[in-house]
């Protein structure tokens, strides 16, 4: 199944199916109003929700539209929480080998894991607001999933099972403030401004043999203003999905709707490129001496797009975003309709 | 204003208005069903709110019943973001000084702030599941800041404008496991279990006097299996709330109903007692040469009362909890309704 979520004014939007060539959309706001209520009663849901897609990809919904991802929000707009790995080994030894700064304790055997907000997710078309230039902004290309309720203490094995959905994500990173943050501490915060979403959240079956293992075996396709940056595979990660998952919740419940990220998408290969400017300018350093790719400025264009092996586009959509400065309504207070 | 939330089987439960004695409570929820929608929309239903609430003082409430902390959830059971500061600077110098730790860099000047999970508070009854004793079990008290909505980049000075609510909080910390999760960079996860909340969240004019200069100037009294463990006093941290609002809407839009805390409330003066047992065993080590105070065991049980200068109770009433081993309940995978 492909799920979107429609702008409704409401702060959970609300819940479409999505044909499996990407063309029409129906909704399903009869079966569930949205994306986090339906896998909030996923068993009850989840039949009725499998109907209408298969209804939708047989050309047996009379309402059916065209598919709008200009229209989407992010498939969650907000979750009970966002949790972010960082499981690609050559990513995180890349940047210690720039910066000099001493290798992270056990990284080969423990995840490492952030907690991000989860109030404010962005929309694969929304522009994407930022203070300061300054900052050193940047966008970081990973996969996720979305996980149903996860007991506190649940192992690997059965967090597998917990799995309801995977997502394509942007997260936006502030680079000049996590370098400071890194050093408090207490993780990164305002480094860490709203996360972005494709538009199309899809369950594993969606990726046939490109998820495996506990991994999603797709190219990120990354785009700058038109010029690749790379297309690394998913395929590398140190730890499974399962494994975060377990990491998560190694102390706590996960509510349903929870999502759990891979961390910047990175291969050993060079021939891969990256998946976010840091990288890029890393490898430029170790290579060049210096790092010549500036990070953005405001009205650059980031477009991401999973591919599967053989070069077909994946199914959850493009993100499609630009770096603007804050308008009037970032700055004022204005509250969504529950 | 004085707020609590009954549980009525919903995610967010169910508003009630507390009388100024803390003897009756009555419904709120023909205004506001829950108090994340009276925040969601505090504009509307501030005027009708403190009607109903001068009403249930003036004893004009027909159906108004017996005020029952026992049926509490936490006044926000979830919240958009939970933002952690550790603006006691005396906490974070003694556990410097006793693990000889380099000192937090900036930290006279920029305050530090995690995000914690906000999808699962408990309340100030529930018992507390943990997985492990080992994990180095203990407690924080600390008092918060309930927002309305805070623009990107909103001023300290704009910030104190945006205060709607102060709360007082146990955040529960593992200390085996952020001992080792600060030295990755990446923050404090596993360490922090749910956290937990007074019965009652208030609007600050009920604080009187003891709302200054951006800080709750009471004594937090924290006793463990009935000793007291301390009463140190909120007046001296190191930042005021709008100080650290402002930190923490440097790079993103605060929701309503985003929480602030103000860390682990810690006094220079020794007699203070402390608001942790880290704290408290650090003391006994740079004192006596080793911690005789063992971190909690299942069963142990932990009361926290914040009081007036003058000894008398603060309207935040009492969270009175026990650490236990996790039930079937809590490894089981169950999903409140929305």
């Amino acid at each position: 199944m492909r799920f979107a979520t429609y702008d409704d004014g409401s702060i959970d939007g609300r819940l479409f199916v999505v044909s499996r060539d990407q063309k029409c959309a129906a909704s399903a706001a009869f079966i569930a109003p949205s994306l986090l209520s339906a896998l909030q009663r996923w068993r009850d849901v989840e039949a009725p929700l499998r109907r209408l897609s298969g209804d939708l990809d047989t050309g047996r919904i009379a309402n059916a539209a065209s598919f709008a991802p200009e229209r989407c929000l992010a498939p969650l707009p907000r979750a009970p929480q966002w949790l972010d790995g960082s499981a690609f080994l050559n990513h995180v030894r890349l940047i210690e080998q720039a910066f000099g700064t001493p290798p992270i304790p056990d990284f080969d055997t423990i995840p490492v894991m952030y907690q991000g907000a989860s109030d404010d997710f962005l929309g694969p078309h929304a522009e994407v607001p930022f203070v300061d230039e300054q900052d050193g902004i940047d966008f970081e290309g990973e996969f996720g999933v979305v996980v149903d309720e996860v007991a506190m203490a649940t192992g690997a094995e059965a967090a597998a099972e917990r799995i309801r959905l995977i997502v394509q994500i942007n997260e936006w990173s502030l680079r000049a403030i996590s370098a400071r943050e890194m050093l408090r501490g207490f993780g990164v915060l305002q480094a860490k401004p709203s996360t972005s979403f494709a538009p199309v959240a899809v369950t594993p079956d969606e990726l046939g043999e490109a998820w495996r293992n506990g991994r999603v075996a797709m190219n990120l396709h990354v785009e700058l203003n038109g010029e690749r940056i790379g297309s690394a595979s998913g395929a590398e990660m140190a730890f499974s999905f399962p494994e975060l998952i377990a990491h998560a919740a190694r102390t706590r419940r996960l509510r349903a709707g929870t999502i759990i990220g891979s961390g910047t998408v990175s291969n050993a290969d060079r021939a891969a490129g990256s998946s976010c400017l840091s990288e890029k300018r890393v490898i430029e350093k170790l290579d060049l001496g210096e790092a010549n790719t500036p990070f953005l400025e405001f009205g650059d264009r980031v477009v991401m797009e999973a591919r599967f092996p053989d070069g077909r586009p994946g199914p959850f959509g493009r993100i499609n975003q630009r770096a603007v400065s804050p308008t009037p309504y970032d700055r004022q207070s204005e509250t969504r309709n529950v």
